[in-house]
């Protein structure tokens, strides 16, 4: 098994993502949020890229049924639903609800992976399904992007990389990329302080200065939550069971 | 002092080098050629981005003390005079000659800082000189620009960064960005086997595959030169005494 890191969309090749099993990671916050709204109850989910192309969508779409949700800068859009806090996602608010999502970096990052067989929504909270998932792909590539903050690297998302690396390398020989050996390197220092390093890296210490602190901790619960989120033909659905190893 | 460290040339964005002190590193091998090619008494180098830049340049320039330098693929190129190996550069071919270089990662990376106001050409081997020099920026911003391998993140030149962060911080407090901290984090996971960490990283082990072995032993030797090649107005000429602490 081949396994390759990529810190910024930037880094994306046709090669690294078609026909592949990708991971997209924005721990800060839309892999986290996705995770959260689809446990409690949102039917599909729909990422795009612009607040454009998620007014457009929305509005062709069954208001009754159709949420919609996002941020800009952290903050929520102006007119839309929801903002990108995990806690917002409510059952009362998201049970059976299609949601258009617009973030900043997260939607973008699965925008950039369309040609990839399967996209993992990859995130802290859903380690474990995720990692479950990836071991069964035997022989299979498998390439992680990690969001990161406006192209450039972020560090949460680094060290969520390493952690699905560390759990999928514990029995298993892999060929690591350069990002991928990096990756599972800053994992391993820190590891035992996940909390500590979401309130510490860049993107932390914004959200917290915008007062999303409590996002930071429950971003940081490692399998907090049991659920695979995948995308396919542009839409998050319901997740299937996990795949068990 | 604010020190960001920018993996690859694509996250260099404006406000990232304008105007500010910034680093470049290429450990294999632009980055150490050029050290080497100053010290063997080079009297300037232009890099170019590209291998028609290099040529229709060199055409302009007087034959006798020009030399055309470069790779493609980690190769020389079809009727260039040097490739990319610092070993070529030896006294008896560089002295007082101008070289025009075209390499894939290092010298688009300096293309891409040009905004900067003056740019230090780094990697392991005058790594003393460029900390000696950063030292010297106080409250200055310092920006570090990692060329990686065709926009992909380069474990070599991560390391390499950190080991500047590492120094510099040594008796200093700095801001770093998430690329700073991890960057530190990876040098500290190396710092005891720089040589075994350039046969090991991707790049590395290509160039072995190419029979550039013996050109990764060279990259390895940290503070083996006591030089500073800084790239002034699209020329690096040569290298004025580094400043002390």
């Amino acid at each position: 098994m081949r396994i390759e890191v990529l810190f910024t969309p930037a880094e994306i090749t046709e090669a690294a993502v078609k026909g592949k099993t990708v991971a997209v990671i924005d721990v800060l916050r839309a892999c986290t949020t996705i995770a959260f709204a689809l446990s409690r109850g949102c039917s599909s989910i729909i990422p795009v890229a612009s607040v454009e192309a998620a007014t457009s969508l929305a509005a062709s779409l069954d208001k009754k049924v159709t949420l919609l949700g996002g941020e800009r800068e952290g903050k929520r859009i102006d007119g839309f639903d929801l903002g990108n806090s995990p806690a917002e996602y409510t059952a009362e608010i998201v049970k059976r609800k299609t949601l258009v999502l617009a973030t900043t970096n997260g939607t973008r990052a699965m925008s950039m992976s369309a040609g990839a067989k399967e996209i993992l929504i990859t995130s802290f909270v859903n380690m474990g399904s995720v990692v479950s998932h990836a071991a069964g792909l035997d022989e299979e590539d498998f390439t992680i992007v990690c969001a990161g903050k406006n192209n450039r690297f972020g560090l949460e998302d680094a060290v969520c990389a390493g952690m699905v690396i560390d759990r999928l390398c514990a029995d298993r020989e892999a060929d690591l990329n350069d990002g991928a050996q990096a990756a599972r390197g800053l994992y391993r220092q820190n590891e035992d302080s996940i909390a500590a390093l979401l309130r510490e890296c860049e993107h932390g210490k914004y959200l917290e200065g915008l007062g999303f602190g409590g996002d930071l901790q429950i971003c940081s619960r490692v399998d907090s939550l049991r659920i695979l989120p995948l995308v396919r033909q542009g839409r998050i659905g319901r997740p299937r069971k996990p795949r068990k190893k």
